[in-house]
């Protein structure tokens, strides 16, 4: 691909690298605009403040969340928390750069700034992991699994295993901590 | 306390306070001079690079881990990790805010980079909970809940519980993930 491309594929892949290097708030318009080889203009004409593009690249794992939220909850409450468990050790396993700066990095209070939308699927995501009878306890512990997550990706151990053990293992801690059956 | 006072403990007070608004990358030197409301030169009188700022900030939570898994070393082996999990349950709960930036902001790789003493401390936290006998699935769950313990700081709603009730449900989150009886 030609340097000073900066279609939106383009710039959010190197806007996540970024951003697993540095952090969200230590990389500037200016540093993708450099990375990418064009000038800051191009990056600005497809989106207007970081924000922007932090939206547009945690949109993925939003839109996964979503669609799992949606699948999950045709089924009877009682399975409902067990299953998003499963589907979140899936997409964990195989996103796990995203998922490190998703969970690791964006606040709950930057994502209500950022985007309501996203906060909103983010409680939908925990309210359903504290499952029909929600309480303190449940509420951290679902807190507890969804920051738990992140872990994969950031300790280089385990960050090693294969996609198909790692899934199991994330599964199977999230199924403990919520107290559902194995 | 008056405006113009570099004082190590005035400088990592502000430095946490701006890391976890912030982030560790998205804030500089001149930050912290600023809202220390002394000179850039003031701040590099104590603290020669960011690094040893960040280095600073972590060295109480630090301290504190070393602190505990020297305790839990004297007891039976396989009593260690459930006295960790309550060591760093209660540690979590009274450090919120530094946890988060610990646990949320400083990825095992930064951690290296920035201190190996510091990575060697983490390593020895994961094993130790990861238990007498560990493998790849009993990395990973000591992973996920070291990652989990920030999810209390960043999730606003547990946020709000107090110090006892949440101490409580990150201990037995904790020991359900391990595999420990509650």
């Amino acid at each position: 691909m030609p340097r000073g491309d900066a279609s939106a594929e383009r710039v959010c892949a190197c806007a996540l690298d970024l951003f697993s290097r540095h952090g969200v708030a230590g990389t500037s318009l200016q540093m993708i605009a450099d990375a990418l080889g064009v000038a800051k203009a191009a990056v600005y004409y497809r989106y207007r403040t970081k924000d922007d593009i932090v939206r547009a690249v945690l949109a993925p794992a939003f839109d996964a969340f979503t669609t799992l939220l949606d699948e999950v909850e045709l089924r009877p409450v009682d399975e409902r928390a067990g299953a998003l468990v499963d589907g979140l050790a899936r997409q964990a396993v195989t996103h796990r750069r995203l998922y490190a700066v998703v969970l690791g990095d964006v606040s709950a209070a930057d994502l209500g700034r950022r985007s309501p939308d996203d906060a909103a699927v983010w409680l939908r995501l925990r309210e359903t992991l504290a499952g029909p009878a929600p309480d303190d306890v449940s509420r951290t512990r679902a807190a507890i699994f969804l920051s738990g997550l992140m872990g994969p990706a950031v300790d280089a151990d385990v960050a090693r295993l294969d996609d198909a053990t790692l899934e199991r293992a994330v599964a199977s801690a999230g199924r403990r901590i919520l107290g559902l059956p194995d």
